[in-house]
């Protein structure tokens, strides 16, 4: 791998930079990714950020910018004359444009704006129309256009006249006149027919394609199923109106799987790397969280107080109440979290409500023998033979080991439960993960203890 | 989205094998993706499966192979003669068999060597030593090769003549007689220079590869922040052994990530679909967890025993012990996931312990504060007021209020510490997650709840 290449390639960049060897550094520059020339950028003092950038070549220039945080962008075009900014909207893609205007306060749209060729601004327009997480709001609209009729070497001219400015060539699509999608041809088939064949001879008719409304993170899914490089995206008359490129596909993942992370772990989601963010702005995105959890808690202590009388009169049976809170919390975390994926990859839909609570009522059950066996021999061992407690007594194992059993069941009830329910009402699913549960659960869990207790123990 | 399409395909072919209409169900399935074709095995009755599975052409009849169950591998493979294996065996990149014979037992694995050609028999061994989850094993030896004083033609020829057997010629890799990698020449360049151009002046030198031993879920990562569509695998001595694809990398990405949250609930991860996975094994993925968990948190409860004379003579602490526990376990979940994902992400290493330790430092006095206010707050107007519970003091408060303060802060340096070590031994992060922390920081929050006690109200 190359993560000493990288701080090579950061610290000879800054040196060069110190040294004022600026035709060195370009030389060094135009030969790499724009990802790495970006992270040189991130470590730039920002008087020499704009000099720098300079050095690269345009289309570079521009693949780097796209890499860049906000906060980069803003400060370089800020640095912009409009002649410059110009001509770096120039190269880049319509969609990158849209995710860039997003980004931006009022007053640097309105220069991006004024500096984009009318084209531009028209895709952009429609593209920003899209909401969030749609499959229009991460597609691109620059892709290459044939007709059926084509030959494979007007094809190729194609390519080769327009291809530059495409997002992929390697996908081209077949369109009738009045933008409806017949076919796809991959730039394989081209390349493997002869000059003279159609192109309705080797395009693939049955084309998957997504609607502009659809998730992104279905959509992300179906890359991995199908194994595609690019997917169509149509409207509602089935007009080809973008593509989506494996690529922005991989992105969608990778943020949908980070989002999902801090949903579970309670945190609101937030996609600045955790050593960049401020303090301040990771504890905004977790203490509502806590509070709100800590309030919910305030149940339980309701219910011990309920039973204080009863604790007073046993007082090792407060001495089992973590453990029995806990292992209620895993349980119901095992299921959520189960759930909470199986939704997410699609495997798993709100009418299959009875089929999932099935299983995990038998899983449940499993788990629950198991664990009661393993702590009613426990407490009998080591908290009364080992330990010598004789407040232990068989009768209060069994209670233990009863608890625990309605305990786990009642978890993994409720931990499957939720996050269908959740995605029924039109909830995030992910939302409902372990902290939630564990609330609930915590108090569903001592009401059961302190219900088998008096049954058993005549509290 | 094509849902319904789907579910449509499964019944229209399922209503055609019924009707044994096998020339119509030829027709449909031609025309289909390998992955919807594979969700119609996985609905056939057993005895149907190797009949359809005749009707569908070569290449794709591979393709979908390599889409389905290692069950229904064997069974096709057990079902197929020794002429039919080795036409299958032919048709199936190499990657693809090693992959096979990984997952088949002993016996189907000899019949596959024995049908395999000496060539693939060759590099299927030489990749099925590389070890899990390493680029080795994800890699395939299928692709373009070109010299460097080619000409562009030359290397179109090569293309048309070889391109049909190769993963992909989307990338082509330019290689030295020793097989040392000298660049990388995309089929988008190729197609947009002249006939005579010489590939050593399109090709790009400064090229990123992996080597055979790297982590697979880290070359997943290159493939989100570069935008390759492949990315090229060399040996100790640079030279060029495989070549890894994009679509390889969203499997790694994919499946990585649900393994670490199956980590992360206390699962030991299982690559089935939820709804396809035996109760038995789920129940076994889980239980152990479940058990080790348990006997974790009899700490807890020793020392609850230890201070049952204390908790006797001021019941109402009970009370507030869930909540303490169960804010001290949201905590350090919060703090553990996020440096979970960090470490993941290659956002943090272990060098970097202190800059981690003093940030969640931070924003666990912060977060402390600020739930300590309201905790206080919420225990005198609530408990005090409200319930009018008189053995709330303003002294039991304040006792709430500090243990919740340096609960917090003990939870969160727990929850960030502990995935960095575990990195740092060799261990999965991931496991570091919400249960074990939860586990420890009960306990410490204990101690410090009968600390403060102690020392404020005298008990």
């Amino acid at each position: 791998m190359n993560d000493e290449n990288e701080i090579t390639l950061v610290d000879q960049a800054l040196e060069l930079i110190e040294e004022k060897k600026y035709a060195e550094l370009k030389e060094l520059l135009r030969e790499q990714e724009p990802a790495d020339i970006n992270e040189i950028f991130e470590e730039l003092p920002p008087d020499t950020i704009a000099k720098v950038y300079r050095l690269l070549p345009k289309e570079l220039a521009a693949e780097v910018f796209v890499e860049m945080s906000p906060e980069h962008q803003e400060f370089l075009i800020n640095a912009f004359n409009d002649a410059e900014l110009s001509a770096m909207l120039n190269e880049l893609y319509y969609d990158d444009t849209a995710d860039l205007i997003e980004e931006m306060p009022a007053g640097v749209v309105k220069r991006i704006l004024k500096n984009a060729s009318p084209d531009m601004r028209k895709v952009v327009n429609d593209l920003l129309k899209y909401p969030e997480d749609s499959a229009g709001s991460i597609m691109t609209t620059e892709y290459v256009r044939l007709k059926k009729d084509f030959t494979v070497r007007e094809a190729l001219d194609i390519i080769r006249r327009e291809g530059v400015d495409k997002e992929t060539i390697y996908t081209c699509y077949v369109t009738d006149a009045t933008n409806r999608l017949l076919g796809i041809v991959s730039a394989k088939d081209l390349l493997l027919s002869t000059l003279d064949t159609v192109i309705e001879d080797i395009m693939i008719e049955h084309v998957i394609s997504v609607s502009t409304m659809d998730d992104q993170e279905q959509i992300a899914f179906m890359f991995s199923k199908y194994d595609f490089l690019a997917l169509p995206v149509v409207d509602n008359e089935d007009r080809l109106v973008g593509i989506i490129t494996v690529d922005d596909a991989i992105d969608v993942l990778q943020e949908e799987t980070e989002e999902d992370f801090a949903k579970m772990a309670a945190i609101t989601p937030n996609d600045t790397e955790y050593l960049k963010t401020p303090i301040f702005r990771i504890w905004i995105s977790r203490v509502p969280w806590l509070l709100l959890l800590m309030v919910s808690a305030t149940f339980t202590g309701i219910i011990i107080s309920r039973f204080e009388s009863a604790l007073a009169t046993l007082p090792i049976l407060t001495a089992f109440i973590p453990m029995l809170m806990d292992t209620g919390g895993n349980s119901g975390s095992q299921a959520s979290v189960t759930v909470i994926r199986a939704i997410s990859l699609g495997q798993v839909e709100f009418n299959q409500f009875f089929i999932v609570l099935f299983r995990e009522l038998r899983v449940a059950l499993l788990c629950g023998v198991a664990l009661s066996a393993a702590a009613f021999g426990k407490v009998m061992l080591v908290d009364r033979l080992l330990m010598g407690n004789t407040e232990v007594t068989w009768t209060v194992a069994l209670v233990v080991a009863l608890t625990l059993l309605a305990t786990i069941v009642c978890a993994k009830m409720i931990g499957c439960t939720l996050p269908l329910l959740a995605k029924k009402i039109g909830f995030d699913p992910a939302v409902m993960a372990s902290p939630f549960i564990t609330t609930l659960v915590d108090a569903v869990s001592l009401l059961v203890y302190f219900a088998v207790s008096r049954q058993f123990l005549h509290l």
